[in-house]
């Protein structure tokens, strides 16, 4: 901070607005849940209410706070809305946002340990605390082969393995001479869109991504996996990676990574978990069956930003062999060259991920992990279990409606049983309203509702509002046709 | 925020916590020019001092404050210090902590413009303003056939241009098809690691990046640069991507856009160019000179992160053909399907870079640019280049240092004529001083000191500072030689 005359804002000032937008956060937790959930302004709109050239002049805070109230807040989809349904979602907390804001005002940059060796210290504790937090396997925390480093999304993580895996198929010779082997990656028909999207920027090409079938349940079937790579075999092609998801985005669907992991294991291939949302539920013990057999994994990455209450971005990849990662990613040009990485006493995380830069995250992590404590932290999981699993009870009761997929933990796929059209028409209504914010996907080819009870400040009497907006809006429909 | 019965921070102590934050920043702004730049602690240091298991039970907020304090502040190297000269900087600003901070606050994810209009509608605004207050050709302003968006670095920026390179130049198949030409990428020897990162993950190989020679002010040698494309293409090679800099890491060398720009042209070759920190000077007419011949470029990218008072992470990267880019990066599942995207109305984001999910980064941006204007954000570049000039009047002047290179900017390259050890050791003395920060590179294999003068506090006594505390240093060390 300045003093007048040098444009900086002086301490008083930020003390001052800064104290307003703490403020202002908290009024507006307060009144959330009032506001429409999805944003109802048309395409353009934003931008015809900004000015269309930059300002020459400095203008006063004021202004910013109050064109940031008037032009951008309507412009928000309000994913802290305890309504909010949709996709998956990405929680924030005020220790969250507190721990995130030191981050902001430290600005520091942790590339190499020697650049704040607290950033990367603390990352690798924080890191080891949630591998012993969730009972992964020894083999992912830093005192053993492997340990854990934050990435910004689980896309991203499954382009880090899959790139180790490139590498470690390839006897680490693709970095230099360019991909020159023909390599194939597997995962199930229900996988996110980001294993596609990584064979794509691996050079591996979508033609070379198996997606294998699933079964009743949307879950992988590991016998058509094991054919898939035998034939793979046969035509002299290389099985190098295996995406395996703990909680599909369509439906939460759970692969069977112990026989998904003995096949990867005899094959040589290395499997990647997708956790993203779930993976926060292995908290509470009594729902780790979900990632029994993630021992025979060689990287695992679950979303802190998703259901554990930490601001977006923050993302925790585990890799069992770090050799392997760091061998994939490390470059070293004389300008970051220094002592404490030379000793290899340290671990430097530029080398464990894309970037080169990296911001200080594993300190909102830390603020949550310590302000929940691991039991406030199983409350909420639990909390938002009961309530889709009571929320699943009312669908499969409801004459009208029927669930589209089993529900094993927080997320509910239903479906009105008057088919597609009644289905979108039902969404759009539901949306439109503003009283809550639902997603939806294709299951057995039929239009799916999915709700997904994950949001910080949903409790009981959301859900049942939501119920009840959904019966009502549904009669509304009927009585249309 | 909740009440006091389910763990959550309540709206109150969100207050009073939030409160207690800001006003430890504005101390911590007041007081960081006293405390050691670089971190002291060695290595396990921090780990040790935390506690090796997460609390079973929440803990009071005040207690993790002052582990903050007590723990994590002496493991900071302090990126905020006006006495912080190393690498590149990464600056924050009043302004920007508090639209980062809403930005926490609101926790929107923006990778859809239906999941927060404001958040690409603001975006591309901000963007299309930065275009216009940096002069950038029309062919990058969204209004054109491009366009900009915010990605977190500029590593991630090379990677995204070389994977839309690799992709136009193999007709747009090698996604699908896996990369089965072997294609080559130029950039020059003094460009920054991330492309030699970017050549790897994108399956070309470290084997086909040509680093073309420098001239003696270290800028590629466009004339050397044409004569390896045509034997590249003599080889049977697909020459594809060329990355340009303006301003290299090592000694802000400043490519030459127009001639590289001509042969990429009449090549059909990609041309990035990179201009990370050095990008930001082009806000003062007097400095646009630098990214002359920037129309014929492909993409381009800064970093306001770096020297425009922007919190990290905030890389701008334009494309002049977002049809391009759009190609190489769209994926469109079932659950991301709305109406919306698919008028064509609107920008998807996520379409335009590696991740799925964003952060509502254009926040901090507009917040900054309108804070400081174009006038506040020209008065710190000027006063910064000034001061590096005289900096460099004072090595230039002095009979035991050398300027290692020319000094166009902010960066001012020198060396001790004493050789490299004596500089090593010169370094090390005053990096362990805690009164200052300084790295190093190599240039004409002699190591040089790097003095980049860009830190948003950095005014002339802490400059005068360091050129006495470097020349009393070197004058100790030349009593003990």
């Amino acid at each position: 901070m300045g003093d007048q005359t040098n444009y900086h804002m002086t301490s008083d000032e930020f003390r001052r607005y800064g104290r307003a937008v703490i403020d202002w956060i908290a009024d507006y937790y307060q009144s959330v849940e009032q506001l429409p959930v999805l944003s109802t302004v048309k395409p353009g709109e934003i931008r015809a209410a900004l000015p269309p050239h930059p300002p020459a002049q400095g203008e006063p805070f004021e202004k910013i706070l109050s064109d940031f109230q008037q032009i951008i807040l309507p412009g928000i989809t309000h994913w802290q809305s305890p309504n909010f349904y949709a996709f998956f979602p990405a929680n924030t907390s005020g220790p969250s946002i507190l721990g995130d804001l030191l981050s902001s005002g430290l600005g520091v940059q942790g590339m190499l340990w020697l650049t704040s060796p607290a950033c990367t210290e603390l990352e690798t504790h924080v890191l080891d605390w949630l591998a012993e937090m969730l009972d992964l396997p020894e083999k992912f925390h830093s005192r053993s082969s492997g340990g854990g480093v934050i990435q910004d999304t689980a896309s991203t993580a499954a382009l880090t393995a899959m790139l180790a895996a490139r590498e470690r198929a390839t006897a680490y010779a693709s970095n230099e001479t360019g991909l020159q082997e023909r390599l194939v990656a597997y995962a199930s028909s229900q996988a996110h869109s980001s294993i596609e999207k990584a064979v794509k920027i691996a050079g591996i090409g979508s033609q070379n991504l198996r997606l294998i079938p699933v079964d009743g349940r949307f879950a992988m079937r590991a016998e058509a996996l094991a054919r898939q790579i035998e034939e793979d075999r046969r035509a002299g092609l290389t099985p190098c990676f295996v995406g395996a998801t703990v909680g599909t985005t369509s439906s939460n669907a759970l692969d069977p990574l112990e026989e998904i992991g003995r096949i990867c294991e005899r094959e040589g291939v290395w499997l990647h978990v997708d956790a993203a949302m779930a993976g926060t539920a292995a908290l509470c013990p009594e729902f780790r069956y979900i990632q029994t057999g993630l021992e025979r994994a060689d990287s695992y990455a679950f979303n802190p930003h998703k259901w554990m209450f930490t601001n977006f971005d923050c993302d925790c990849f585990f890799v069992a062999d770090r050799a392997a990662l760091i061998r994939t990613f490390s470059i070293l040009p004389e300008y970051l060259r220094n002592q404490a990485s030379e000793t290899g006493a340290v671990i430097d995380y530029r080398d464990w991920h894309i970037q080169l830069g990296r911001r200080f995250r594993s300190l909102k992590l830390w603020f949550v992990i310590r302000h929940y404590g691991i039991e406030g932290l199983r409350y909420h999981i639990r909390s938002h279990v009961a309530l889709a699993q009571e929320f699943a009870g009312w669908v499969d009761q409801s004459p009208r409606f029927e669930l589209a997929a089993p529900a094993p933990l927080n997320l509910v796929c239903f479906r009105h049983r008057a088919g597609d059209d009644f289905n979108q028409r039902l969404l759009d209504r539901l949306n439109q309203s503003g009283q809550l914010y639902l997603t939806h996907t294709r299951l057995d080819d039929r239009m799916t509702l999915r709700m997904c009870i994950a949001q910080t400040h949903t409790e009981r009497r959301h859900v049942e509002q939501a119920w009840n907006l959904i019966q009502q809006s549904a009669h509304e429909l009927e009585m249309q046709a």
